[in-house]
């Protein structure tokens, strides 16, 4: 770049793939890589700039925008697939897209302000509509010059459509059924294809896409209206990105964050700084109930002097077990393998976890407690075998509350039409918490004499 | 089935995708299976199995096997793609291996017998040996055809991989390459190709390989030895059920269990305990720790009335800002957007943001802690400004130490080999209860007057 050799950059840029020269750039500010890029030819330069991370894309186009050079931009705006466009728009300042969107070729200028309408997070905000479709009545060697004339255009050749003259979906010609019968040229495409396509419509849900398309190896899943018009598909590589989001999100959800934009070390401090503080701060006022529990069981504390030792252990032994749960069945729902038609069998499997995992905790804390209080401070006494077994019995009760809420709490979530990660593990280890202060002191009150009246 | 009408049967498996077909058949047992499989075409028996649950899979060929029709089995097994049988047979009872080996064919035996050489998790493991490989003296039209003879034989037709005599790499060709030049039949392939081909070794761990597709957004990537010899692709269907895979496992290690073979409910229950309750009696060891901690300082507690309300509050705050930051280092170390380099960063990052939340939460502290011990009971004083400012103190302490150690303990498992998921939140958080309980009662002594003495 110092040396000013379009030459040879344009040689570097054209040599190697598409992703690499986006690696090699990614030092470059915005005003470089535009140098780099504007020496590629066209096509290359939209491949290029489709490897950039969404922050330096963004950044490009307000740098050249911002120089007056929105024209420069557009073009390559309008050449960038259609799906890719919308989110990069989406990206971009309001009076920016303003200024690009009247730029724009009548036909990009409509898709975009079209696909803009679908909500992001549905099949239609992530899906492209630049798609091969053919005619039913086509041989073989018709729909292979038909795809090597469509195929500058579009996302994917790999499959292609098949629709009638209202552009419903009638099947799916894949390009291996079509290279396979690459020596039979005139067999008619209608023999080959699928006609039994599993489709999605522009307003579900794209975790729920993206789990179709894994589920049945699908390079692209096509998305329909109700008529079963071909609005656009999906490609794998939307899925992955989807799949990659979905589960960064469902990370951070379950340690009490909100989802990100971007990266860890990408995002910005303070955006990072807000978004804890807002959960932390929940999520301390929850704790603070413990607070309020403790005070009004104060007088339990005072007299019985070995109790305290045990509230941690009391209070992490039913979050830990909750937190089992809840990740299993939220997982479960996510991964496809639950559904709220099973509370009963989760009922029923966490009730009897919990009373497992319960048994040997309430076993190893009777020893531990046991061993533990004979250590009496002076001017106090140790307590009995039978008031030792507060510990036990309240770490029985504990558990198997952590596990039934662990276990429910995200199935109602679901249910009530929420992300079922929000019931994540510190809510639910918030939850318990109180829960087991409670049963904590109320197994202490039935079981140590003198207390009771607390 | 009831009526044996094998006719109608085939009619049913034949018209539907494969994967519909197995979706219908979910409700039958192994046997009832097999009636189906058995009426269907070769090439769609191998299809249809190939959508069954592994469970299923499992299933049937323990009950073929059982019965005496090995020789059926073999069949389907030897016509099943090479790496889905590897992972087939790596599921079945090793007596049953050993009876289905010896009757696949010589060249799928030796393929089976090698590829179950690599170790699970690495590239080898996942990878395909089906592959389309090409002469570079080839034309597109020469190609196609090719290709169009390997068709039936490989996973896919997307990419082929253009090799020399000892079949190393030379480049890749991919299907969209020949079908834009359909109409050039006579131009060399070796002008299409892509040169620069990103190649994965066998030994790789397979999540930086699903990464690495992820990131290019490839279809498929060669597998080669040390001399750059094709030895087989990964394809992105794989590749989605490793990042599907290692989004779960990474969920569960995050709530303190280990991975699962399969999903929550298909898990049998008492596998299910085990796992859970040998990470759940780890962890309830470390949380006794917190007990021997307590009755050391019981003097303190017993001394100051209200320093016990206040243990669950500073234990969670460190808690949920650890793991905050655990699971933001674990996710960007998976993404590829932290690496060991950046612990600098993380550092600054994690110690102003453990000053910042942790600012907060001692103000929300002090605040409640001055409310709260205003309601002393009978018989207890309520303690100075500067007594209660020992909770805000703490909290401030407890959050940076909460949002460096969950900062780089993820760092510190990286440097050492381990998967720093492992540093996951229950570990972090048993970490900082004890830590914030040595700090809540150290900085107790220190500004309350009386109990310095300890």
């Amino acid at each position: 770049i110092a040396t000013d050799d379009n030459e040879s950059l344009r040689e570097f840029v054209d040599a190697l793939m598409p992703a690499r020269v986006a690696e090699f750039m990614e030092g470059l500010d915005a005003r470089e890589s535009w140098r780099v890029l504007e020496v590629a030819d066209p096509e290359r330069r939209v491949e290029v700039f489709g490897y950039f991370e969404p922050e330096k894309q963004t950044a490009l186009v307000h740098a050249l925008v911002g120089d007056g050079d929105a024209a420069a931009m557009s073009g390559l705006v309008a050449d960038l697939p259609a799906d890719d466009r919308v989110d990069l728009l989406r990206d971009v300042d309001e009076h920016v897209v303003d200024e690009l969107i009247p730029l724009l070729p009548i036909e990009d200028r409509r898709e975009t302000l079209r696909l803009r309408g679908f909500p992001e997070g549905t099949a239609g905000s992530v899906m492209t509509t630049e798609v091969v479709c053919l005619k039913e009545n086509l041989s073989v060697a018709e729909a292979l010059t038909e795809i090597s004339k469509q195929a500058l255009g579009v996302e994917t050749v790999y499959y292609s459509y098949v629709v009638d003259d209202d552009r419903r979906l009638l099947g799916l010609l894949s390009a291996r059924q079509l290279v396979t019968h690459y020596l039979n040229p005139d067999q008619p495409i209608s023999e080959l294809m699928e006609r039994d396509v599993v489709t999605v419509l522009a307003m579900d849900d794209q975790e729920a896409v993206a789990e179709t398309v894994a589920d049945y190896d699908f390079l692209a899943i096509p998305v329909v209206d109700d008529n079963r018009r071909l609005l656009g598909i999906i490609t794998h590589d939307d899925i992955i990105d989807v799949l990659r989001a979905e589960a960064t999100e469902d990370a951070l959800l379950s340690a009490g964050m909100a989802p990100l934009e971007s990266g860890y070390l990408r995002t910005h401090w303070f955006t990072l700084a807000c978004n804890r503080g807002v959960w932390i701060g929940v999520l301390f006022f929850a704790a603070l109930l413990t607070a309020f529990a403790l005070l009004r069981y104060e007088e339990a504390f005072d007299s019985v002097w070995w109790l305290v030792l045990f509230i941690p252990l009391v209070i992490s032994s039913g979050g830990n077990s909750g937190s089992q749960s809840a990740t299993l069945v939220i997982r479960g729902l996510t991964d496809g393998e639950v559904s709220l038609g099973d509370w009963r069998r989760v009922l029923r499997r966490e009730l009897l976890m919990g009373l497992t995992l319960g048994t040997t905790l309430a076993a190893l804390g009777f020893v531990s407690a046991w061993v533990l209080t004979r250590q009496a401070p002076e001017g106090h006494t140790a307590p009995t075998l039978v008031e030792v077994a507060v510990v036990p019995a309240t770490l029985l009760l504990v558990v198997v509350c952590g596990t039934v809420c662990g276990g429910l709490l995200p199935l109602m979530f679901q249910r009530l039409g929420l992300d079922p990660a929000l019931m994540s593990n510190p809510f639910v280890a918030g939850i318990i918490d109180i829960a087991g202060i409670v049963i904590y002191v109320t197994v202490a009150m039935a079981m140590i004499g003198g207390l009771a009246g607390g």
